[in-house]
């Protein structure tokens, strides 16, 4: 059972008859003149970092900032959460309190509040994060149509060149700072509620993420791998180190930009509003996913993504 | 920092804006005519569970009933929840599966439904929920006032008897069923709501979460003995196997029973809605907590409970 089948087989064992559960950012459940958005996510050691790669006070922050990306790619405002903590009981009290001053400062800089939680001792450290929201107009997943721009807000790939430069033993980078300090992008997210079709937040690669969005919304894409941005310092970096950059962009995973579907039309006003991004590609009626470099199709195969061309593929039969 | 000052410390540093934070079993939100509960609760393996002991589907289904509990102490109406599922890579798919045919099948008898998620593999198993439920008056740990009556749904310490039974190797036992499926008090929360002036559920044990109501409320209780609930076959098996009744009946934890305070008048109307119950003393405003078995206080300190005491004896002097 891969990620799509496991979503596919729990979405229907448990429906959901308050609105929109599983399957998106965060579910939206209507309160009123606004939705509600709920979502979770949890960071477990030695799965999702190592202690020995950043300060208790980053890690609470980054465990904040991967929930609050999830607001943002619904186009939503964080309002508050609730904590889930397992602390190991091999570290000191004081250990404890640079975690939650850590949250505290996190909480104060993105103005969500801490609204209840849990702790237990545990032999690996993990956060369970969950957080409200709100928002006037949701953008979900599903709203891309055929003819649609895709953009992003941002480049891909540092934070995962950064964590490549740390397990290689490096500590100074502004890509492992990207890395261990990941920023959500609430305000670009607040202000594309009201231009996009289509939006997710770039957490596990962006063809991947891609690959979701287009999925839900039953189209494909074009993506031109020459408009990707691509700083100069990441490109040289790779080439210095001898890293494969395609892959490390495309598939490359806690950027935590949004990767959203506007219409031409709407996309001339965003245009206009100063915002900055990036127009990638467009989606197309044909339920594919290629990426061109200079107009000849890459093989994204390499970055394992068989299963979302297999799926088009048999549709196409 | 015991709990006490964990959580004064917590409640400090994160203030809430939106409403009642932390400090309850659940945070409360007004929204519009009613008001939102959430709650979360956290299950680690050799911690709070042992995988060779419960089957994964009632492991699924208490890790459920525990945070139903939490709205059910509030007089709430649980409706929907939020799973983070850390999995160990040891286990087959199958036990996935078998894992969620337990939450469906429980979310099911509750009527609350799964609305989102996140799952990862990791080294022991976790889940985390968080539960969303609504109240139009919500009963708070902090509302007993002096004069109460100080009550119970049902007997405690069949869960830890339960337990203890488990841990010395044997299988079958009302008790251990109790351990394995607690229920939460659905249905008694929801009536409670409308007689109790303060509530708490069960979960660590008579003494310790009643001491929490008492402070939380700002004053005090004496309890009789004589007056709780213990049913003879619990009786009989503690004395046939040297167990201490009194231990287990005062401080053994995860009954998931209601605990509340009442006042007299409501208490009598109460009575005539023949909801089972037990008043078990009454509230004081001297803020003791004072456990009477024929009138002699029974040294509760051998319980872990002096802290409270320590308190109160220091607001005396």
């Amino acid at each position: 059972m891969d990620e799509r089948q496991f979503v596919a087989y729990l979405k229907d064992k448990f429906p959901f008859h308050s609105g929109l559960g599983i399957g998106d950012d965060a579910s939206v459940v209507r309160l009123g003149k606004y939705f509600q958005l709920i979502s979770t996510d949890i960071l477990i050691e030695d799965i999702h970092f190592r202690l020995q790669d950043l300060s208790l006070a980053e890690l609470a922050e980054k465990s904040l900032a991967v929930n609050i990306s999830d607001i943002a790619a619904m186009g939503g405002q964080a309002q508050y959460f609730y904590i889930g903590l397992g602390f190991p009981d091999g570290l000191r009290p004081e250990a404890l309190r640079a975690f939650f001053s850590g949250l505290s400062r996190a909480a104060k800089k993105w103005r969500v509040d801490l609204a209840g939680g849990d702790y237990s001792r545990s032999k690996k450290m993990f956060i369970a994060v969950t957080i409200v929201g709100q928002s006037k107009k949701p953008v979900l997943r599903s709203g891309a149509r055929p003819g649609d721009w895709i953009a992003i807000t941002g480049p891909t790939g540092g934070s995962a060149l950064g964590l490549k430069l740390l397990l290689a033993g490096e500590q100074n980078s502004p890509f492992i700072r990207l890395h261990k300090r990941p920023k959500p992008q609430c305000e670009k997210g607040l202000l594309l509620a009201r231009y996009a079709h289509a939006m997710i937040d770039l957490s596990d690669g962006l063809l991947l993420d891609l690959s979701r969005l287009l999925q839900a919304s039953g189209v494909g894409a074009e993506i031109d791998y020459e408009k990707l941005p691509v700083p100069p310092h990441f490109r040289r970096l790779c080439r210095q180190k001898n890293y494969a950059e395609k892959e490390l962009v495309l598939a490359g995973g806690e950027d935590y930009q949004l990767l959203f579907a506007i219409s031409p039309l709407q996309e001339s006003r965003l245009r206009q509003t100063g915002m900055i991004y990036h127009v990638i590609g467009k989606t197309t009626k044909q339920r594919r996913l290629r990426v061109l470099e200079n107009g000849q199709p890459l093989k994204i195969s390499h970055f394992g993504f068989d299963h979302f061309l297999d799926q088009s593929d048999k549709k196409k039969k």
